[in-house]
């Protein structure tokens, strides 16, 4: 197809198409004259990929183009998420206490050796940010939170799509990206549900 | 005690508690003199919430002093909840589709009616996301989030302090304030090691 064909097919502006294939995002057609290509439907998924990427997924051209070249170049399951992961992670912290992290999920049985360091010094960090503002969390909980979150990754790695890298790319990215708002109100709302059935309308003071 | 005492008590210093004190942060002393006050440990308890509030609770002055008023007139128990998440909750869209929050949470036998609207919305809000950056999540996945956020509210609210209203807010706001990156990141590492455990290092897509 050609490129303005391409542009319908996706929805994606021809001006916009231009400016992905100039930044390496969208790899070229095949020439057929000086200033004319033909596209197919690589086109089509990639183009579909880089517009969620830097629409909802609210990466960057640079962060975009590291995810595509980990497409390009299918790594290991782990790698591929690491790629992604990474692509939407702040650099690691020099001060994070990695080691802490991985004796405490170690405790839960969780083999974190082959783990991207950044996520494992995001979970440090977030570990510290308890102590900096003085709070302890209950006997308890923060097994509960491991828990938590391995029935989530339970669930979510089920549903990886295998079908293609792109597939399972976009799903990742999207899928951590997307999710983390709707999770993170979900729990505020059940909050509300377990303290309502615990104390009702009385309150945990008794009043 | 003094003032200074107080200050020397609570490392703040002496012209941020006056700047509190003016604020309607903090309750006044007792006057013993035109310009001298004496202050009790009430003071400092409720010194140490306002500065897990303002810093590592990130919530506004104004935030605070709404969050502290519902603690003079400490109400039910997902009333205070209602009013920790709505200091630190964006207000409800109007477009945000609560019925279905409602419709999906009540098949996992969750009582939403009292409920904050808001955070329904941002449970809403969150839903309306995913649909938006085209992502479709795989069966059953929807409901692991539901049991996990369950999950991790009832160990929490289990360990909601019960001997002030002041200890309660305090640990309902930063639970949920500095808590939320730490699950975030949770989940990340949980998702690489779930994938290492089911892909090894051959990856998701054979090769």
């Amino acid at each position: 197809m050609r490129i303005s064909q391409l542009a319908a097919a996706t929805g994606v502006p021809v001006a916009t198409v231009k400016y992905y294939l100039r930044e390496g995002l969208l790899h070229e057609g095949e020439r057929t004259a000086p200033t004319q290509a033909l596209y197919d439907d690589s086109h089509v998924a990639r183009l579909r990929l880089v517009r969620a990427l830097l629409g909802a997924g609210g990466v960057s051209i640079a962060q975009a183009r590291a995810i595509l070249a980990a497409i390009d170049e299918p790594p290991a399951a782990i790698h591929l998420l690491a790629t992604a992961h990474n692509a939407i992670t702040a650099p690691l912290d020099a001060a994070a206490d990695v080691d802490e992290v991985r004796a405490i999920t170690s405790g839960w049985g969780w083999r974190t050796e082959s783990c991207d360091p950044a996520v494992l010094g995001a979970v440090a960090a977030g570990l510290q940010g308890l102590r900096d503002g003085g709070f302890d969390l209950a006997p308890g909980v923060l097994d509960a939170y491991g828990r938590a979150a391995r029935d989530i990754a339970q669930a979510e790695i089920d549903g990886i799509p295998t079908e293609s890298a792109e597939a399972a790319v976009r799903y990742v990215v999207l899928g951590t990206v997307l999710v983390e708002p709707l999770l993170l109100a979900l729990r505020r709302l059940a909050e509300q549900v377990v303290s309502g059935e615990r104390f009702g309308e009385t309150g945990p003071l008794g009043d």
